[in-house]
């Protein structure tokens, strides 16, 4: 603590992410990071940057980046807002379009960067407890609100709630803005874009760090109504005005055109989970059913954090919250198939 | 207007950056770019990014990059913080440490995000007057104040503030945070981080935009002692744990590293500077003594907004501010010697 911070500084409680060990030869399965690189045409990309371009302030709307992403999703370019990672979008939609009289509801369990950022724009919320089967019940989301986040598929559990009932949501909540975090989506989800033409009050988030493979680059992206990405566009400008940086842009877009290399890295990973999820249970444990690029499974006869130490010390990482309700609980990002081998074959050594 | 905008987003007054011609043959002296690129070896570092890399999340701490800073600096890597610009820097200092009960000072005439900040994070602030010739008097800053934000040279004038003012500063203000806001200071000024050491409430902020032709790659840093430094980061762990992409901080260190490409840039836009002065004077220019690299200029005998406008027209593009004292002087960037001479030849044909 130090005088000269604010009283705001002096009560935040930072977001701790997943351990980053550098030049450590671990099997990494802690981020839901993506086993398999980028599309080669990113890397052509990226070096293909000029001194000219890296002189100059990249454009600061991004809008050759955006119009593509309009174009994918049949959206204006008016509808897409670009962010240096999900979680900057995330964190602008907290503050342009979260912050009202009422609180902010979200999930109970799902991604923990949101009560930091509730924090960080002084926004009151209320977690809403999940079934036992860790589905999301959208009749539990009934009291007053200004706001409703969910994870979609959610985070940590994988599971995945259906567009019928997100467009329920969007129905009957008509006053609050309804953010759909889609990081997971592409890993068997549908997303939620498609309900924005009906829906003023749809926002839809996604990130470029797990199915696209640049957790590197940082690259977020969010769609709604015109009127909605214009508030985020007033904070983004109020804030930085060019968050986007000319490689970045220019990696993003070769990404996007190649549509048949992230189609092949997501069926990979898929069919990689469903692999894993069943070997896991052959090893007795309870996986939850994953639509996204991580499992979230317990042990019923060993202790998670156990489990979590023993596979460290085997140079196995994964991801273990100590925290209410999910303490027995393990998160293991989907890897390549020969390092799911590797955690299952430790896994049988440890157990 | 929305009504799904919060009360702030709906009182913002966004910074407007200065114009990015996309793809045109503009001479382009408005945004204080550097006319020469970064050292061959960042574009080397770019090039040399694996997929390995992009695929998983980087150093959140941008460790390596803050060590080589604090080598050069002769700090602590505690006394360092990275940012995704210098904008952003600034966002977490207003928000981390110039926030409290009293309101903050910055120059009358200064970077015009200074109160877009302010704005954002709710905090009062109060404009100094400088005196008559632009320069900056230290003891105008006698009023009860929470935080002083200097920059030096200021903007948009290019005018300097000499060390040991800044050191009277520090010491007449010991209960404020002190920020000294050096995007130009490579263009001939003294920096302030050799105050550091002896003054626990110096915050000097920098950016790799202009002196390290980086504009393109979105690079700020700040430098203070560790517990300043810990503020931010408490900030910035609230906002976006990875602010600095993979290839932003390869790019950045390999810029760090190529101390003589950065000092002979330095001294031709130096050059370049003091010939276009002279030249502009001999125009009928009165031209503020600028430490930066762009200079500052009013003609007695025609109007700046219609210069502004002439130029333009004849694909010369400068930066003109219409606000009370400034109104009738334009800044001009220092570009190649060649686009200089252009414009002085243009200015010819204007005038």
């Amino acid at each position: 603590m130090s005088r000269y911070w604010s009283d705001l500084a002096r009560q935040l409680t930072p977001y701790v992410p997943g351990e980053q060990p550098q030049g450590t030869r671990l099997v990494k399965l802690n981020t839901n990071e993506n086993p398999y690189g980028p599309s080669p045409a990113v890397l052509d990309a990226i070096a293909s940057i000029s001194p000219d371009e890296l002189k100059r302030y990249p454009d600061p709307d991004s809008s050759a980046l955006r119009e593509a992403f309009a174009d994918r999703e049949g959206l204006g370019s008016d509808q897409v807002f670009l962010g240096n990672g999900s979680d900057e979008v995330l964190a602008h939609t907290f503050q342009a379009l979260l912050k009202h009289d009422k609180p902010l509801l979200f999930p109970e369990i799902s991604y923990s960067f949101y009560p930091v950022w509730s924090e960080l724009y002084q926004i009151a919320y209320e977690r809403v407890p999940l079934r036992g089967d860790f589905t999301i019940d959208v009749d539990a989301y009934s009291m007053a609100n200004s706001g409703i986040l969910i994870p979609n598929p959610n985070a940590p559990t994988g599971v995945l709630l259906a567009k019928a009932d997100i467009a329920r949501l969007l129905e009957t909540h008509p006053d609050s803005v309804v953010v759909i975090d889609e990081a997971y989506i592409d890993f068997g989800g549908e997303s939620a874009t498609a309900l924005i033409s009906d829906h003023d009050n749809l926002l839809v988030v996604q990130t470029f760090s797990k199915s696209r493979s640049l957790a590197g680059m940082r690259v977020g992206v969010a769609f709604g109504p015109a009127e909605l990405i214009e508030g985020l566009v007033r904070v983004k400008d109020s804030f930085n005005s060019y968050p986007m940086d000319i490689v970045a842009q220019r990696a993003t877009l070769a990404s996007l055109q190649d549509e048949a290399w992230f189609q092949n890295c997501c069926q990979k990973v898929i069919a990689t989970r469903e692999r894993t999820s069943h070997e896991l249970s052959l090893l007795g444990f309870e996986v939850l059913p994953s639509s996204a690029n991580f499992v979230f499974a317990r042990h019923p006869g060993r202790d998670a954090a156990e489990i979590f130490a023993e596979l460290r010390q085997r140079g196995v990482i994964v991801r273990y919250f100590d925290k209410p309700l999910i303490s027995q609980y393990l998160r293991i990002s989907i890897g390549t198939d020969a390092e799911m081998d590797e955690l299952l074959s430790v896994l049988e050594d440890v157990l």
